[in-house]
């Protein structure tokens, strides 16, 4: 193989563009070779007259475009089986934005093509589990010194939300990552949800029921509660604290330049999950890279993103109907034992 | 009036032993002249031989001791409803340990023995109101420079509960201050109870549910998460984090000497809520003796009282029965409206 | 002897009136028989109608006044010496604001006057040595857990200056405090003071040389470092951090009500000492209330107060000269061995 | 010129490897295609079997290598000079390690060298110009929010120093880099240094005055103390808080992960610089690559370097005589303006 693995982007909205810059920029041992959107002008600026990329309406056209090792797919959900089901077909290593796809039935397809082809291609954007002090928090719940987990208390606010937000996507697209974060670092499954609505906060699109508390309860008798407050107004925090048997952790209240002025001192907070997350996301693709000039995949996997697909629709049911809602699943193949 | 209020203290035990020695200490305008325990010798040496003090078996001999213009009720709560009775009857100004009476009947009864009287006497001692970072909380929030409070997430944390605690008294006992500090920091009545119930914590006795996440549901559309955790094993902390429509505020992270040796920076951790709020407790007690001295009763009421008895009953109903169990209240007497 | 101990007041300026309405407030076991202040109307407000409490014109009267059993002297410093030496030829206890007297001749007179007497009844209003943060790292320090203490940094704002203010008053009224301080924290003398001057601020009165860094050298070999912004603006701050051989501490950062609004995280900066060190003064006032009635005086003695004049009267000739000036000192009686 | 910048690193130890690593790892758009060390060994061991890296035991053959595009000169400081002319005459862009050289007159030879070319090559590896909190710190004072600065309090901490380290490398080696921060970070020259020199710390080396506390006076009348403090035992830790006219900013105290445990509540304190400055390195060489792949040099210039050996040069000789010493400078080439 080349010096550089040749990487084909899918999709040049904002992340697509954003992970076009970071390879070859934060990230070596890569460089993009093809870029696919259906609007061109936007695939155009994200390539930015970088010499040696092709750029293509289809997706299929830049999987087999010349030098393409590797694919990020970056289009919109409703994209990605197609694209994770072709490039599987190539046998090609996939990092795959989340979710990995619209819901757990699609998810469970992908899953079944991974699993019978014998070895991990997939790689699920859950770009948390990359993140210094996700990483920090995970390894001390493994070490056990604080003993067993009980609760986890999670906060995940937004400044505001994009205009086509609905109250389910609270869930399946914000509260995800707090779904893939609690499996990942409990280890466990999650089992049953709730969900509590306050009254919406008037800083909410109207008809939006922002914020919730979605409740989950897991396998090994862990409760975990999530804030999701998308139009929070004052910024982008992500929080997480583990109560264990004999002690806490806490995450997410980094701070840094301290400034004092008249009776105040005060700190900057994050306005943009990009500003917060921008050494995750580097980290995420720098390891994905290295995996995939080996030609394997590591970290999430599609089973994580069925996973995930699977609690969210139990959060949507439970928002829906205000009942909790326990979480069915599929058996999980040996693959991802 | 002589110069210093004369207070009878109902019971010798940690509580009563401890405003024994604030009243005369760190809070002056009051002396104590009568001291009523079962236990003599627990009364003779919360007195340690201070001149003018007498000592009784009996609440009723103390309340009728000379020179008592005030009553202190700190004896184990089955005594308070006689007690309260008998000094409302003598028309005394009245400091009660919380809770106010065992349950919400006994404490109606309170209620309605005051609201006939017509004037308030009666103080409960939910001393949270009385701390500076709860007090700093609700002036901010009765700002509404945040705008309407949506959620309040709340933690309270023991070392580790004494011998006799049961499931049911972590929601009666310990969630009792959370159940005031809504009420009064949002003004608006507590409406449903759920409780979750983690798998319990190896450091809690066997049987009993510790911790527990309790969720109330309150008037005004606000939802409130209460970690109460009473065998923690790593401290006492209240912490309280208020989220309203346009930013949140926090408090009980208070941090002060600040450590560095190999590998770490640390702070203390309380241990013991006498510690934690020493101030609050003498804040509390000072303005008690200011109002008693003018002959009134200020801060938490008697309703109060019986308001936190009646969310605590369907707070342990909703921990039995695992449901969501609304809460049914009296109609409020004129007298607190 | 009485219940309560009787206290003169000698001057009702603020700290005069502040003491006052702590003693009989959240100060017991003692209460204020006799007010001294040249302006009588002055007086009378501090008293505000308190019965019992004779109003003086001379501090002499107040001494003489029925019920004095010990004295406060909140006057003015160069009506120190007289109060002093006449309370002690009283035998009164005394609790004497800083400075002891105007200067370090003065203040040896003082200390003369005592040793002859043969027993401490003054304490010198040094009050931080009450203060909870200083009082954990003295017993830091004093542990020896860290090894010994190398440098201090301390930081000493106030939001603004009173309008006599001068440049020599920064040392002698304002860093008196760290010059007290550095003596107590590490039980050893300043034998050298430096004074470095910054281009003085904008919001510095005109020829007000504000900020200063003072230096000082101990008989350790500890080094000081004393940054003295009367003018800061923002706030009341009063921090310190003693680097030790194997660690640091740190104190004075204290927060409390964490408030996020839109791209910030604030907290409120005290504005006035008699906000940030409420509790010590409580806290001093109690103990000088307890030693005295038992007849004596502990804390800060006149040897303090003495000491801390002649280091500031270096300090002032370093910052007039721009050289490094050693402390000169008496010898120390034996009474403050 | 190729895709990617062809890089010669001069130097394979601690930072030669690291940079080596950094290439074609976390910085994108450049390679490294030679490497010179005089132990072989070491060299091949940087280079770990990368494919087209060529391996020198002299500097000069590295930099006549094919592909050679631009230098990073990691050697020891006493190869600095020969490195930098050779690579000035050959056109090549620079990023050079600090020291600049190991004494002024060899810089100011530089700096001529660099000034006849008639436009800048050389960019000086001070990297915390790089370092997020420091460019926040900059952009705020910049901005003139709080007025002009007044005084700058800097911490810098290692937990030991290397056998070789004598006393006068505190400050050449150690406080260069606060040299640098002070002039950046104010936009003004540092006009005298002197140092105070507290009781050694037992966990020094026999014989190093360790700490040291260095007082920078500038052209704009700021004054800076500098604590130094390469033995701490603790931690790598840089603080730096800036005092202006109205307010002040603080920077270094960064925390993440908050664990309590019984009776503490702690954060991990970082043990080494290429820990808390992992992310300036990056920018770093980031912004090197970038500029240099337009033939240009940005950043930290040669003249920025030359200063820092000057001020270093002053404050040796404060450290050795105990007095204030003045700084002297060459006049500024107009290629600096």
């Amino acid at each position: 193989m080349s010096d550089l693995l040749g990487v084909a982007v899918l999709g040049a909205g904002h992340m697509g563009a954003d992970h076009v810059r970071r390879i070859g920029g934060t990230v070596g041992g890569a460089r993009v070779v093809a870029v696919a959107d259906p609007d061109s002008e936007r695939a155009e600026a994200a390539v930015a007259g970088r010499a040696g990329v092709s750029v293509h309406r289809e997706a299929q056209d830049a999987l087999r475009a010349p030098g393409v090792e590797a694919v990020l797919v970056a289009s919109p959900e409703a994209a990605h089986e197609e694209a994770l089901l072709a490039a599987c077909a190539r046998g090609l290593p996939i990092l795959c934005e989340k979710p990995l796809t619209p819901d757990s039935a699609s998810a469970l397809r992908v899953v079944g093509a991974e699993a019978r082809l014998g070895r991990r291609l997939i790689q699920v954007g859950f770009m948390r589990r990359y993140d210094a002090e996700y990483a920090a928090l995970k390894a001390l719940l493994d070490s056990r010194d604080l003993g067993r987990p009980l609760l986890l208390h999670c906060r995940h606010r937004n400044v505001s939300s994009p205009a086509h937000f609905t109250s389910s996507m609270l869930i399946s697209s914000s509260v995800s990552h707090e779904i893939d974060a609690t499996r990942w670092l409990l280890g466990q499954e999650i089992t049953a949800v709730t969900v509590m609505r306050p009254a919406p906060s008037a800083g909410a699109p109207e008809g939006l029921l922002d914020p919730q508390l979605v409740l989950f309860e897991t396998s090994g008798g862990a409760v975990v509660d999530v804030e999701i407050f998308v139009n929070s107004g004052f910024g982008y925090e992500v929080r997480c604290e583990a109560v264990c048997e004999r002690g806490s952790a806490q995450i997410g209240d980094a701070h840094t330049m301290v400034v004092r002025t008249p009776g105040r001192a005060y700190e900057d907070v994050a306005q943009d999950y990009l500003v917060r997350f921008a050494d995750a996301y580097d980290r995420e693709v720098r390891a994905w890279v290295a995996a995939a000039r080996r030609g394997r995949a590591t970290g999430p996997s599609a089973w994580d993103g069925y996973a995930a697909a699977a609690v969210a629709e139990a959060g949507v049911a439970a928002l829906r109907t205000g009942a909790r809602v326990c979480v069915e699943m599929a058996e999980r193949p040996a693959l991802y034992g």
